[in-house]
């Protein structure tokens, strides 16, 4: 089976589950990719103070709809779990329609599509629906039922880990709580956990953290668990919205010319004609949290569209015709060609820094018909032995001779099995 | 009275004094303006060296004018004191029109208005008026009277000092040497002096220093009797063509960096969508005696239209019809956010760095409406937080999140009064 | 006689010498240059290994022609040497068209030219001719000879110094290997030459290298003999294509920024509205040889236009009517100043540095008329005596104050004259 088709299949696996900050969801989400890869599952204790925040309680639903009197469901959490407010309080009711809204959500001016809302740190309760179905609706008296429960348990998280050749280390990291939103971030966590998989078989020089984790909470809860650790961190990606064929979008760390910038920057230029490359802000993923000022750890945003830019963003509408097979594999294509700099970016040595190469009698000159594959086979090996004088490292020579990395990668090991430089 | 009305009527108050590099009307105008503020006179004898410039001797005209045959002022002093050359060498003399005309200047472009011309530094006499009414003129022989004197006597200057609760100073200096132009200069000693008076009232981080003093050689002597306390010059902006509603513009210290270029280039980049901010050149006004080499002040020039740019400059249009009351306040009020972010620049420090802020926990998420106003407010809160490293000023901070600097003061002082920041 | 006359008249008398890398051509173009200049010929041994290359055999062309079955020369040595492969083995045989071919080259899109090709380091044998001609030839038997020898000998290159003032050098160096192409570059070694014949007449501060050598191998063997001096080059161009009317184009040297790209840049600025400036590529001509890293000399390149860029580049169109003595005559006057900026470049310092001059005081204000000439001419003398700090040299204020070099470098020396400035 195809890739983009397989990490389709997970992302529609994990599609129907409802997530929330904390509770069943997310962890029947993590059981069902730990049948892709060893994924420790860790669980943080309701109360808990992770820095600024304090860890909410477990949300269980089990129910939730509205009856009209005579007795039809006319809002249905089995039908669709945006129906209910995200993490919201129990309840049951009946009231008259115009009390009840005031805990109705809509999008007015998307009037067929039902909002995704949550409500994780106060204690409320509140249904979302369709505009034109809540206008649609007789006054009357309708019956409100949340059957959920907000009790003390745990916060949970997913973490994996792929050692490489060095402790330094590469973190990927996906946001779990949001229920059925397919791009966001269903595309995520399945890109990714079949990213780890087939890392798994690979010697790496890195080593590879993945980290599965409500979004704000989570990765503040993984932040303070790890913390003397976090030093590690060469460089590292939130991912997430990889499933639509917009963008593709990277904002930068924090940092702003971390080489994760650099390398995602230069790959997605060679991707597409106008990538956008946004300036870090603090406002989006889970990037905020490792680039708060006291970790400012390497870490920018992969998403095809940008979170917020797209109709279909936080709504029934981000459902599985929205994400499509091809673009997660195209996603996956641009994350393995920045995760291929960093692994392979090095500062290459001429062995000879006089004078220009006689590619000829190296038996390395791409001769003959000219054309402009041949002339830029040739220029890249021109570039690559012009500087490398030690001073530049791969991505430096490929950012200065405007040519994809991976070009350069390819000349550079082929003019060092003929001798001609060396690491 | 409105500030833009006050600051109109101090400048229609001083615009008919007939002001020239030295002599009374520099002396008249000063006392006007020390009805405001207890402004010190200067006086530095005719003669006194400063650097590479001669003080010259004192003008004093009594009156000046061209009569014809029939005994008609056909030009009168009395009726515009920009008729006689400012300066002039005194002259009584009946000559036919061609010769005459070799000592009248005109515009023959603008053949209604008036030139203002000036002849400080040379002894020699004449008159400007409109090209028309010289034109009009028929031959025939014109007596020509110019009741001047040129004498020994000296050059004044007014000093306005504010203290502040620092030493560092912030230098803010106005050419007054102008005759009846209200543009150029009678617009910046209004508002300056107004601006000083408000001070008085204040406590401030920096001391204020007020220079008015004619064109380059008040503005030497003011640097050669200063010139130990030079040092103390943090900040400073010469401000000329204040009244007229163009612009705004900011030309540049010769540092091209100071703290004082950023400031002004970001306040006005919020006061106006195309606001010209100019490379500094060493022509202009007194900036280029503050930028000269052995001193190097980092001191701006703030004007509404560029000096030479606008057909009224240097001409009897250059009336109290061309500046305008709300024209002076909004350039008031340009200049006050330019000092306030010069006064209220700091460093903040966050009192947690790891993770972001539960800004709801702390009462200061803006919820709800989810308007561009209330997003703007939660993202000035998340910058400032984010950035307040102890690494970052307040306008580093503003120039990085694109926002207003006035905005992120008053988030600043929220979160300091929230205890989330302080200095 | 008009100097681009005479570049023209030497280049026409070199253009039919028929060079190769190694041989008598060289040789022979040489000694004609010697007439002109003191012009030192080294002879490098065939076989002599230069850093990656060896130095290739003496080619000896004595003729080579195509004979169809009527015994007419169909193809002919005699009428232009460009219809042999440059550097071609011999051959004597009788081949049928078909046959004959493959060792024909043309030109399909530019039918009624003859390209320039070369074989210095593979042993081949080759004619090239019009494509049209090509495709009129009837089917038959046809006679190649190539009456050629590639045989032991040397590689030969001249070499002119001008000694300065100081022992630090400008190289100008141009390639001497193509046969009768007359931009590329009898027009280089024509320019070049009468520069240095131009340059023995004067006192200069720096001394001058001028080197004719043999494209890449030529280059390298001059390197490889003058490694330990290559040190004094602190300036360097590379010069070629100079006399057609296209460009003027700039390609920096490897540093990107060292002076000469500084001077280079800024002259052609002035000379054209809108110059090639182009980054360092390694591809084009010497440049890559003194710019490898292992000597990455400051050399860059000067050509009008860009090698390869136009249509009659290595082709028999680039002849004595593509280029043109008033091209030649302005390549030269670029070139002049751009050397001129390297010699006289100096760290002006005012002798008053407080303060802006009294111009007028030391004669120096030019007044009255206002006109844009003479406005520039003061903004000029205010530049240079505000920048002449002891920090900023000549060429950085030129650059500062947009103006030209050539004008501040007037002003600078008559501010000295009158004793404002010193170096």
């Amino acid at each position: 089976m195809e890739l983009g088709e397989a990490i389709y299949s997970l992302l529609a696996d994990i599609f129907p589950i409802c997530r929330s900050v904390a509770g069943e969801g997310v962890r029947e989400t993590l059981r069902r990719l730990q049948r892709e890869i060893a994924l420790t599952i860790h669980e943080v204790p309701s109360g808990t103070q992770v820095f600024d925040w304090t860890v909410p309680r477990e949300w269980t639903i089990r129910d939730a709809y509205i009856r009209n009197e005579a007795g039809e469901r006319v809002v249905d959490f089995q039908a669709c779990n945006l129906h209910v407010v995200n993490h919201s309080a129990p309840i049951r009711a009946i009231l008259p329609l115009g009390e009840l809204r005031q805990h109705i959500f809509t999008l007015p001016e998307q009037p067929d599509r039902i909002p995704y809302r949550k409500s994780a740190y106060d204690e409320a309760w509140g249904f979302c629906m369709a505009h034109e179905r809540l206008m649609a609706l007789p006054d009357g008296l309708y019956e409100a039922v949340i059957d959920s429960e907000l009790g003390e348990g745990s916060l949970s998280y997913g973490e994996f880990y792929h050692a490489g050749a060095s402790e330094e280390e590469v973190l990927l990291s996906a946001h779990i709580c949001h229920p059925s939103l397919a791009n966001d971030n269903c595309s995520g966590l399945a890109l990714l956990t079949l990213l780890a998989k087939a890392l798994s078989g690979h010697k790496t020089r890195y080593s590879y953290r993945f980290v599965f984790a409500p979004g704000t909470i989570g990765a503040l809860a993984w932040l303070a668990r790890n913390e003397a650790q976090t030093g590690k961190v060469r460089h590292g990606l939130v991912v997430s919205c990889v499933g639509d064929g917009g963008g593709p979008t990277y904002k930068k760390s924090r940092r702003g010319s971390a080489f994760i910038d650099r390398a995602a920057s230069h790959v997605l230029r060679y991707a597409t004609p106008a990538p956008a490359i946004l300036d870090f802000s603090p406002y989006g993923y889970d990037e905020r949290q490792y680039g708060s000022p006291g970790f400012n750890l390497p870490v920018g945003l992969f998403q095809r569209s940008l979170f917020g830019s797209f109709a279909e963003y936080h709504t029934s509408a981000d459902n599985l015709d929205f994400v499509r097979p091809e673009h997660l594999a195209s996603s996956y294509s641009m994350l393995l060609a920045i995760l291929d700099v960093i692994e392979n970016n090095f500062t290459p040595q001429s062995t000879m820094m006089k004078g220009e190469r006689q590619l000829g009698r190296h038996g390395l000159y791409i001769g003959g018909d000219g054309s402009p594959t041949t002339q830029a086979a040739n220029m890249a090996m021109l570039w690559v032995l012009n500087l490398a004088d030690g001073q530049h490292t791969l991505l430096d020579i490929a950012e200065r001779a405007n040519m994809p990395f991976a070009d350069l990668l390819e000349v550079a090991r082929r003019l060092q099995e003929h001798g001609l430089l060396e690491a």
